[in-house]
């Protein structure tokens, strides 16, 4: 029988909640000035994926905005291990937040006099592109009607819910029948998309965004594999026209992995199959995904 | 006696509640998508302070993101009207919210499957720079480290939650002892600061931005304003050198109507006051804020 927390489970201010009852007050910064950020562990078979990662980017994400939770990371890992294990989820998508909060001095308009708060959420793994979808063949449109953020005003390197342009570009998308959207920047260049970043593969050169994009974990375990794999590695500006013309193009997220693109726009890649090189990517990330070199298991009771 | 409502109600679902026990789920699009619109009307004198043209734009917003949250004009002017009157608060900051909300489809990441929803919250009226510091005279930094999200990516006249860039502005001018920021365009001209639309008057002539802004109702009776005392109005690109060399300097929010600046930088204003035409607009501004021409009166109990 499923237990309170098949649907997910929170943590906030020490205890373990059910996701549904989980809740921030509508006047938190974190909400009313988005000034808030996060992160996303996966759990895979029972086992966080290089959980160190993703809580070195969540520190440097709270330090380059100054938050301060008064929570030190092993009680982070305390914490987010209690709740999996609480939620009994073998897969899931495991959500660490740290929000500005709210100002200790009334009325104040400074973020410095707020209280930071730290909570955690998890709930079954999340797929960025449902795999019947990934089966068949996912496909993105390139947005025409939005520009990605520019880092110079939010920088996507610190993971944010600044999400206005990537939720204009899906509706766009959706419009027109694609699965998801892929964002440019001011210049033409190809940025990332709403929970990934985007790869083409030409002639054994992979190519990749080198600014204006998160700094995915799963972004960073793909160019290792493509290292591994002797692959030309280049991560500069990627433009639209160039994207256009590879011979493959995939994606990368901690929601599902590596996931070709058979089409993009009105472009079929790969015969509209997943190309030669992005399936041995595809298949080594999977290994390594699965491989106790990366994995953290998870002593559930 | 203060009520249960002294520091704000909330209007949640058709109850209305004290401020501290609203709250939204932690999953809400509106809060990790920050996929939400707000509006903002101040109570002054127990009157709404035009109240249709604040109306007007939130439900502008609400079409241009495609949210809908199934309930009228009508039922959203009675809902903050009970709110308000159950807050017993006779000077009031009035926020009109409608998020995303989650989808209604198990793990859908398509924003036409959520359920949008409507609420409203009530506190004291905010003042976004003090009344003690404006009698001293205001002071402004121009950031130089961040630029304000361009309207090709969030556009700012669909009034938003995307305060990144003003939180890392005030952390910027906090830090160097000014009150508040105001944000450049990327080709550095003049655009707005967190909560207020910023003009500058020479020889007569009143400039202010015409893009990468709010099209704030205070800046909108500001101009109102100006065009009835005889003014020269121009809304363009205004540049920063041409801000700085300007005789007076003043911002306009429904958080305190119109505010002068004495210090941007290191140039100080009109010899540290409030100048001449500034106060002129000054005082008008407060005399249109408290008449029955633009005040919607509150029947109190």
């Amino acid at each position: 029988m499923a237990n309170q927390f098949s649907l997910g489970a929170a943590w906030m201010k020490g205890r373990i909640i059910p996701i549904s009852e989980a809740s921030i007050p509508i006047n938190d910064w974190g909400l009313v000035h988005s000034d808030i950020t996060y992160d996303v562990v996966p759990v895979w078979n029972g086992s966080f994926f290089r959980i160190d990662d993703y809580l070195d980017r969540f520190e440097a994400s709270m330090a380059a905005l100054r938050l301060d939770p008064k929570i030190n990371r092993k009680q982070i890992k305390g914490a987010i291990t209690a709740m999996v294990i609480a939620s009994e989820l073998r897969e899931s998508y495991v959500a660490m937040v740290c929000s500005r909060g709210t100002p200790q001095v009334a009325g104040s308009r400074d973020p410095r006099d707020c209280l930071n708060h730290f909570y955690a959420w998890c709930v079954p793994y999340v797929h960025v592109i449902k795999p019947d979808i990934v089966k068949i063949g996912a496909s993105a449109l390139i947005a025409t009607g939005v520009k990605r953020i520019p880092y110079d005003s939010v920088n996507p390197i610190i993971k944010n819910y600044h999400w206005g342009d990537f939720t204009q570009g899906l509706f766009e998308a959706k419009d027109n029948n694609y699965e998801t959207v892929i964002l440019t920047d001011q210049n033409e260049n190809i940025t990332e998309g709403p929970g990934f970043n985007v790869f083409c593969i030409k002639n054994g050169l992979l190519v990749t965004a080198d600014h204006g994009v998160l700094e995915g974990i799963s972004r960073k375990t793909v160019l290792e594999i493509a290292a591994s794999l002797g692959l030309n590695i280049q991560i500069r500006d990627l433009p639209v026209s160039e994207f256009l013309e590879a011979d493959e193009v995939f994606i990368s997220t901690s929601g599902g992995g590596v996931i070709p693109l058979v089409k993009v726009n009105n472009t079929i890649f790969a015969n509209g199959t997943c190309g030669p090189v992005t399936d041995k990517i595809y298949r080594t990330y999977w290994d390594w995904f699965k491989s106790p070199k990366y994995q953290t298991r998870i002593e559930y009771k």
